[in-house]
């Protein structure tokens, strides 16, 4: 019943490094499912999830269901659809690319001429090798998406117009993994699951929210923070999953990130947070400058993902988004361009990387308080080089006494991890083991109500 | 009694545009009259303005009140003046040109050598065909003002000074016009009538400002904000006036504007309150940025007309000026050059237009609120354009929709109109009718107490 | 007993100014004594500054004192050092050159290889000419310093090693000078006098603030401020005597100032507090960009001398540090290069004037606010140039009557003088004489609470 598009060949070369997920191979198993708001697409990939998170919830809302502002939508299926000529020639066939029917298309069987069928074909002039995505989901309609070439072949004539599609009463699916973490504090990560056959704008941002997902599982500890991971379908599924627990999250997230065309090399971006200074923006844009010279920095104005709900006024959740080349800025972007070729394991790679380091800063995130007054003398605990010279070829660990010194000149209490990083000048991910150190040695402490 | 000084002919098409008052007119009519800080020339220029503005109020503050750290001055009159050398010719006449004689001078009739009346002389070395403007309100003197052309063809030898001038207590005048809005919440508008035949530098101002008292008298519906609009001497009758009303404008006035120096086309400034903070200085700053692509900011340290006093420490009202070129910063400025050929119908239009954008935006100026959580589903209320396609040919509203959904995502009660319009990049005047249409779809609403 | 290392000329035309302190001639005297940490040394350099500042206090404090994280260390003594060759040469010898031993060496006599003898030796590579600075206080161990130079021409062999060098229960030497004023709010003045023959990075400091006490101790008024003046070892003197004094320099210390690195005349530079915001941070870089335009602003990253323990966490003293070439930053710096050639006369007066500056200004910093409503007039009190006019050749004092009335505009007892001195973008210690005078007509106050 599900029309598989056409399967790309990977790449070569996209092989997984040591210790890292093969998040590239699993991107291609899910690349031919035909993914849309609802319907067996969505299911068959929570299910294919499943598989490498066991731990994950599939769960659903009832079409008809009220959520906010929004009415859950029924659920739709195909079967078939294509356009024929006089001739019998199949000339566009949803069994050849996934991308070849508007989303949502209500059922048509109907012969019309050109001039009426070309109210419903949708190319694109400008970029006319690639096949456009559309939807139409909130207002009944119908359509075929083509190639610019191929449709300025198309001759005055006659044609026959099949769109075998139904809507029903069911469901929109949604996968849902909450790893207990000490502190009923959370952190969010989201991603949608609602796309057909495309790579970095869909199945980047479900790959690497896996990858995650199974590094936090497998720790051999408690963490800190609670994580809430979602597969959600875009906008509705937000919106729907909002309504039921908006209560909940409001109380207990602290950070949140929309994962969403992680997986290229060309940028590392984020899209900020409506205020721009929730603690995600901060962790992320430090992080983010680690990994570039210069990062993009979206502000709010340039929302395009769930990000728009996660912050609306009234939500205000403290969500920003994760992105390579962000939505809406990339050539291929919502088009059959957009496949296996754009996205590479490296890129999820590097992704990943980020991620896991923003993760591990919140983790040990606190607002550190020198245990002394006055620098701490260093020497009488092996923390120092012995002789104090300077201005000499002597070695010693300097970089590491520096950041010691420096990290408890601002451990004031006033200061979280981030903060102190920023102000000196180094990697957060770096301040963890002086920390862990200087913890050891009792020259900081983390107040207590700190630690939920 | 009243001399009047060379009137210059209009410019050559300075004709208002359709649905604007002449005002370039109307400071044609204005510009004989010889003004000084009080006297028939400010009553006369008052009298002018009340056949504008029928509601308007002559008031008057009595010679010898005593206003703060100032006493109101006597009235002065002048009859004649002229120097008339040894043959009986009559070289510099206020009959000539009403900047001839010093403001305020006494009176004096005498006979003296050249190198006695130098020291009352004023002319320009660097400007030698202008006639200089000189006072002397507080300091018993007297003086003439002639180009530096003519004084340097003054001949040694005598010369009969004669000044036909007069001081007797009086009154101080001024005009006052309050149009009552819904609220007791007050604008200020001033402006000053105090200089003789200038044009920028005087008539710009009371000209401008009654154009924008006649519409807003003109409007079929309440104003939100109650107008408080003033034509006053500068300095000692914006001093007399807050020493009369300091107490009512403290508590009611959330913004106001002195008008000076708006009639050339060259440049569009502000003229920053103490804090350069208020919201007169945020209003005024985006509605110029609309009109040109660097307005001039001058900081509260370029003050010189009457915001010296309303922004004076324990007056603190929250007041900006308004200019185009401002005063002291053009080469006419406080001479004879400054005449009607510098100012045009076409630039007071333009001033006319920031002005009201800054006042139709005030009325506007609410922190609203989004009534729904989660983003609004626009499609449903025939707000949104119908199929979701992006990255293609198709045209859509999109920058209503843009505008629309921004809006909505920094509506959250704590960002007025004005903030949200810089915060999106957009004219606050042009979120009016998006406020409008979002209120009528009870998707924003604006808190009680803020509609006083 | 103490060893004199070799007087190097002064350089010729250092002679003071009129009126000026001969401070580079104290340097001269003090710079053959050889310090360190502790004993005779800095005692006769604490004896010969209370030949200048009578009032002084020569205290002390035990070895093996607990002062928060540290102890104070036994007091060492150094009879004599050398290393001779198998022939009998003395070819590194204490008496030539204060820098020639490692600060703090344990006594050896012992011949050995050079092998052996190369792991105890210093030298720069870098700069060969120069014997490096170097201490061991907190880890037994011994060495000698000399140029890389003469490290070359070593030959292989035996070599006697003598260190005659011994350590007793003794004290840490400080000097203190505290000046009562009428207010018991306190200004800091520290600096350090614990290294041997260096000019800038030692001498400069002591001179300098000697130099400034001698100013306050001479006035024949009272100061508001109470002036605590300290000459100490670094850090473990400022560490002791935080210990001891740190409550009641938490609760009167309104501004302080490390003074080190102060007598060459190639920067001028601060140290900024751990905040950069404190009240000396804006005095200190006001009163600086008046000495040079771009003077450095070390952020608290580069601290380096005693305020590495004010402005700890916990400590929290409000404590710049004052340089002119910061120590770690000039190629001289812990060489036997940082010698009197490097500071002059001229150097010392620049910073002396820089310092009286900044307490002229901390004297008078209230938040002045007006006493009258609206502007004053000036013209009655005498204050103001008679004829108003402008855009004229005619010459008034224009910037006093600016000063004045840029002045009044901002005294409405929210911003300090300082604060009002960069705001209208003069010199702050310019506004001392304008508010002393705008005082003396009732014009302005100061808040009675301030006046402490």
């Amino acid at each position: 019943m599900i029309k598989k598009g056409p399967i790309i060949k990977p790449v070569a070369g996209n092989k997984p490094q040591d210790g890292h997920d093969p998040m590239y191979r699993w991107a291609c198993d899910l690349f031919p499912i035909y993914r849309s708001l609802s319907g067996v697409g969505v299911r068959e990939t929570l299910n294919y999830i499943k598989t490498l998170l066991p731990g994950l919830s599939i769960k659903e809302f009832k079409s008809g269901t009220q959520v906010f502002d929004w009415t859950v939508p029924d659920e739709w299926e195909i079967i078939d659809a294509y356009i024929e000529d006089e001739s019998g020639n199949k000339i566009v066939e949803l069994s050849d690319h996934n991308l070849h029917v508007v989303g949502y298309s209500e059922p048509i069987n109907k012969w019309m001429t050109l001039d009426d069928l070309n109210e419903h074909l949708f190319s694109l002039p400008n970029n006319p090798y690639a096949i456009p995505y559309v939807t139409s989901y909130y207002e009944k309609n119908w359509g075929f998406c083509l190639t610019h070439k191929q449709r300025e072949l198309l001759l005055p004539g006659r044609y026959h117009v099949v769109i075998d599609s139904s809507f029903k009463q069911g469901v929109l699916n949604y996968g849902e993994l909450i790893i207990k973490g000490s502190s009923n504090k959370e952190i969010l990560l989201s991603t949608y699951v609602c796309h057909p056959s495309m790579a970095n704008n869909e199945l980047s941002g479900p790959v690497l929210t896996t990858a995650i997902a199974r590094y936090l599982s497998s720790l051999d500890f408690d963490s800190r923070y609670t994580y809430r991971i979602l597969f959600l379908p875009e906008t509705i599924g937000s919106i729907s999953y909002l309504n039921e627990h908006l209560h909940e999250m409001k109380k207990h997230t602290i950070a949140g990130f929309v994962i969403s065309c992680v997986g290229d090399q060309r940028d590392f971006s984020i899209i900020q947070s409506r205020s721009g200074e929730c603690l995600a923006d901060r962790v992320l844009i430090h992080t983010l400058r680690q990994y570039c010279k210069k990062p993009t920095i979206y502000s709010f104005l340039d929302r395009g993902s769930d990000e728009r709900q996660y912050c609306s006024p009234g939500v205000d959740l403290p969500v920003v988004g994760f992105s390579r080349s962000k939505y809406a800025t990339f050539p291929e972007y919502h088009t059959s361009f957009d496949d296996l070729s754009l996205i590479t394991q490296k890129g999820l790679e590097q992704s990943y990387s980020v991620m896991i380091d923003v993760l591990l800063v919140l983790e040990k995130n606190y607002n550190y308080k020198t245990s002394v007054l006055c620098e701490p003398q260093l020497g009488k605990r092996g923390l120092y080089h012995k002789i104090g010279i300077n201005n000499t070829g002597v070695s010693h660990q300097k970089s590491d006494v520096n950041l010691i010194m420096d990290f408890m000149a601002f451990a004031d209490g006033g200061n979280d991890m981030i903060s102190i990083a920023e102000k000196i000048g180094c990697k957060a991910v770096d301040l963890i083991k002086i920390a862990r150190l200087l913890c050891d040695h009792n020259l900081i402490s983390t107040s207590k109500s700190e630690v939920e």
